[in-house]
């Protein structure tokens, strides 16, 4: 659980982020849920408090007004990752919504740091949600592989990020981006071809000091000059100008991000810079995490082969990971669970079902017969498995359907239709 | 004068470079010398300490033996510069010349600083010392313009800094470089259009600590993110790998730097770097300062115009500015200057001949005759406003032939012919 005295003074945006957040950095203590874009761990078994992070982080609650309003304006049903509040939080989504009642114009940016070729289930999630916006919306997407992230951060070489990184890339064109609406780059490669990209970094990195960066994002004097540097390399693609070739002389078109709550950080800080570069802020929407199989006390993680269900695993490495890791929130036996009933909100099998099962009538049905006892950890994991497998083996299929051209023209520079 | 006391602690050549050189951050005092890549100036009047910055800085004196296996390789006479010490210290100058010997490539690179569009006379020394050793040893050279530099460091906007940039371009063309063997890039353009050039800036950028370009650069807390990732910019055109349009598949050919002392720092970071990227280290050959008009404390500098004679002055404007503020090192009144003879030393129009009066006999006949008193300082200003006009003049006639083509020709990313 996280301790009560906050850790992070926040000037919310309805102080108007006239002051960039300042983070105390003491090490994360044993009540204290740690939360930023390296780390993400809670001690409570049923994972990070978010509720607690919506205040500490300053930005909003997803509430069923808004969500009634996205329902209203497309007129559709929104995600089940909002009506499940998996998507749970953001930053100005009203503004957004307003633009797009007034056939104003904004685009989406999400991204991924490709520190390795091996995607989880995990690094699906903001694609699929970002897939569900750019369909409903229909409005342009930039994804930043931030391969020099991953360069700095971890001990790789430059070659072997580049590996990653199309292997990636190849993951998310799979998820089925319209390519007409998508561009795809890498930062390594991308900062060589742009200079009006590297134009707004260094317009972001000459308005943010070192100071901020340390309160944001704990940097010491010991990290390396790239790291301290970086995070305007991530704020960039937020500003519509550092894709001249898709906006055009629109410079101003707002933006839309959607991503986990750990990449928060980045953004704030971009909010808190936007004015001083007469720049619209980004909008945010935020999304919890996929917890690791043995527990929602930390996320899924590419490092640990059985906290986490990749996209390249077997129909039986998925049903062997499920039965062996899914951590129970059952009774200890079988009387006992038909006594006393299993708790759904640190079952990990049921929490995976909230992601990825899309029938809402099921899905409440497995929660009461779960709860009561009736249904038994057994019962609950057969299902996921055969819903995973049915993803991952449709994945693989998509996968396999990539080529190095439809790569290259994900990453070309051009018009995008919108 | 500078303190016995060094306020650097330098780990010199001598012991490898294997750390970082550590600069303790106390302010300036009246004691001490101050330079370092913003700032130059000395209380004495005789200006910079060259010997002690050798030692502070721990680089290499130029000796008669170098200069004299200089002419020896060449064949011809080296440049008065050298001559007259105006260029007093190097690092490495020995391997680049023994590859030289051996017939093994090498290439030059100097820049500039386009903080404003008026040149100085100053300005020229490394560009003409530059160009001397290009058409010397007949190797490719790179101009950097740290546009981004000027950027982070001065408040203006990114148009006034690229108009700056063009200007300055300009007079360099005009110094007569050879654009089939000179390429010349700016920060904000070049970055994004030349992918390995951010490459090698990223794995500078991931070698450096914050503590350490505290150390070199005196940057603090409250520094701009900006700033403190800049050094790697100006470290990555010591390696051929940033031009592969130039040196294709060499990726290990070293460079030899001739700059202003002052920019040492950048490059004692690049040499303490460049082993673990496993390229080689860049060599340097450092100036001293052309002094200001008004006395040897600071440099000129362009934001003084009665201190510093632009490029742009009229011949008029030129005799004006020597015979009224060139400080005089000669009597108070003709008399005592007839009986006690001028302090040449101290005297600026004398050393400005130094600088720009080519003929070694001519100027040791000024030297004793000033000395003695038989010559007047209006003497000697006579002559160094003729010399002035006639440089200024003619680079005032090359300017105007220098074209919008003649730039875009330079600055085009292509082989070089060497």
């Amino acid at each position: 659980m996280m301790s009560e005295v906050n850790n992070i003074e926040v000037i919310s945006d309805q102080l108007g982020d006239q002051k960039l957040s300042k983070e105390v950095n003491n090490d994360v203590n044993g009540d204290e849920d740690k939360v930023d874009p390296w780390n993400v761990c809670s001690n409570s078994a049923t994972g990070v408090d978010y509720d607690k992070l919506i205040v500490r982080f300053g930005c909003s609650k997803l509430t069923d007004d808004i969500l009634q309003r996205m329902e209203t304006l497309t007129n559709q049903r929104v995600h089940h990752f909002l009506r499940r509040k998996i998507f749970f939080s953001h930053r100005d989504l009203h503004v957004i919504l307003k633009r797009y009642e007034e056939k104003q114009p904004f685009f989406l940016y999400t991204g991924r740091g490709p520190s390795s070729s091996a995607l989880h289930l995990g690094h699906l999630i903001p694609f699929i949600f970002t897939k569900w916006l750019q369909e409903t919306f229909n409005v342009p997407l930039v994804i930043q592989m931030t391969d020099d992230e991953k360069y700095l951060w971890k001990g790789l070489s430059i070659d072997e990020i580049k590996k990653a990184t199309k292997e990636n890339i190849k993951d998310i064109i799979a998820m089925g981006f319209d390519v007409n609406k998508t561009f795809i780059f890498s930062d390594l490669s991308f900062i060589g071809k742009c200079p009006a990209f590297y134009e707004n970094i260094i317009k972001v990195q000459r308005s943010v000091t070192f100071n901020q960066v340390k309160g944001i994002f704990g940097f010491g004097d010991s990290d390396c000059i790239g790291k301290i540097g970086f995070p305007a390399i991530q704020a960039a693609p937020s500003f519509s100008s550092s894709f001249p070739f898709i906006f055009k002389e629109k410079k101003d078109i707002p933006v839309l991000i959607p991503c986990a709550i750990d990449q928060d950080p980045y953004f704030r800080m971009t909010r808190d810079v936007a004015p001083k570069l007469s720049k619209p802020k980004p909008a945010l929407i935020h999304s919890t995490f996929l917890p690791a199989l043995t527990g929602a006390q930390t996320k899924m993680s590419a490092s640990d082969p059985n906290n986490s269900i990749f996209l390249t695993d077997s129909a039986n490495q998925i049903k062997n990971k499920i039965n062996r890791y899914a951590f129970s929130g059952g009774g200890a036996t079988i009387d006992e669970h038909r006594a006393n009933g299993g708790n759904c909100d640190i079952d990990i099998a049921f929490q995976y079902l909230k992601f990825f099962l899309e029938d809402d009538n099921r899905l409440e049905q497995y929660r009461t017969d779960y709860s009561s006892g009736q249904l038994l950890t057994g019962d609950l994991k057969k299902e996921l498995i055969g819903i995973i497998q049915k993803i991952v083996s449709q994945h693989q299929e998509n996968r396999k359907k990539v080529t190095d051209e439809m790569v290259d023209q994900f990453m070309a520079l051009r018009n995008l239709n919108f």
